[in-house]
């Protein structure tokens, strides 16, 4: 998606250690208007999916979520990160790695929000090494729902996410892939359909 | 506001410990056609503000946040729980005791993205006792900007949050006031504008 890609060319900002920072738009300080763009184009390319609930995982997933789910005019429901007196009955429940923090933690979804008549699209910000993601596939099929497809923001083309889930056969697309990225240069190459 | 007091009386369970469990459409599962009209009516509420800018704080709070920044079509910034790697540079911080939780922990937003020239709507899904709030206040002004006011899809009209916050002289528009509710009889009362 251009305008995604234009704007990580203009304020993302390459790090040490492959991280890619884009909270100036993305995941501290989000541009609406541009979640918007983001909303449209992925409700184009999962128009033919009968998806009817959007999951994303706390925190910065959610914003996102809740925008594409205007797109859609579904709920969202968000998976929550370690067990919370609010959250009473069963839960599903799986544990995740986080890329960033290093640590693993355990995730949750209410038993009522997720069935097994529910076909889902499953929206995050970043996909880096597919863990977040894997976890909420598995919350998912645990339920017995149906994957219809996963909806990033933007993708890490030179780690290992993106390819472990294709090979699953579950439908991804991120609106803007990165293929490779030089800290000392600031350059930043985007991979693009053949 | 209506059209929220009767999902309340529809869908809200009502627990002891004065808890009022919203999670089917407030902040586990999202109504995003409920968060919509929300957002129109906020945005009629703060008409005459020169918002530029929304803050609220992870989790529950992004959703409502950035569905009503759209009818202001201004940008979201949602404080974090915790000092994140990915978070560099200098931030506000402040600390926040949880009314569900009962724990403190440390609150923060980069300096990057609140100044003081920034006139900010605060937006969040509930208010019990202000100590989020109060927080979140404690941010904007530590930036030298302007609380315009502040948006709160419910609030516990007998927990003592809203009277301390209408004392500051802060301007407090909550959609829906509960002023009492019973667990025995699943009763809610809300309070209307005289």
């Amino acid at each position: 998606m251009k305008l995604l890609e234009e704007r990580i060319q203009q304020d993302g900002i390459i790090k040490g250690g492959n991280v890619l920072k884009v909270d100036s738009f993305l995941n501290h300080q989000m541009d609406i208007d541009l979640f918007v763009e983001m909303g449209k184009e992925l409700k184009r390319l999962f128009a033919d999916c009968p998806i009817n609930k959007i999951l994303t995982i706390e925190a910065s997933g959610i914003g996102i979520a809740c925008i594409v789910a205007q797109q859609f005019h579904v709920p969202v429901v968000f998976a929550k990160k370690a067990q919370s007196i609010n959250i009473d009955g069963e839960v599903y429940s799986t544990k995740i790695q986080s890329f960033t923090h290093g640590k693993i933690y355990d995730v949750i979804v209410s038993k009522k929000y997720i069935s097994s008549q529910d076909h889902i699209l499953i929206i995050d910000d970043f996909l880096a090494n597919g863990c977040a993601l894997n976890g909420l596939i598995d919350l998912v099929q645990s339920a017995g729902a149906t994957v219809e497809g996963i909806g990033i923001a933007i993708e890490k083309g030179f780690q290992k996410g993106g390819e472990l889930i294709r090979a699953k056969g579950v439908r991804l697309e991120s609106l803007a892939i990165v293929d490779s990225m030089d800290e000392s240069t600031g350059t930043i190459e985007f991979r693009h359909r053949a």
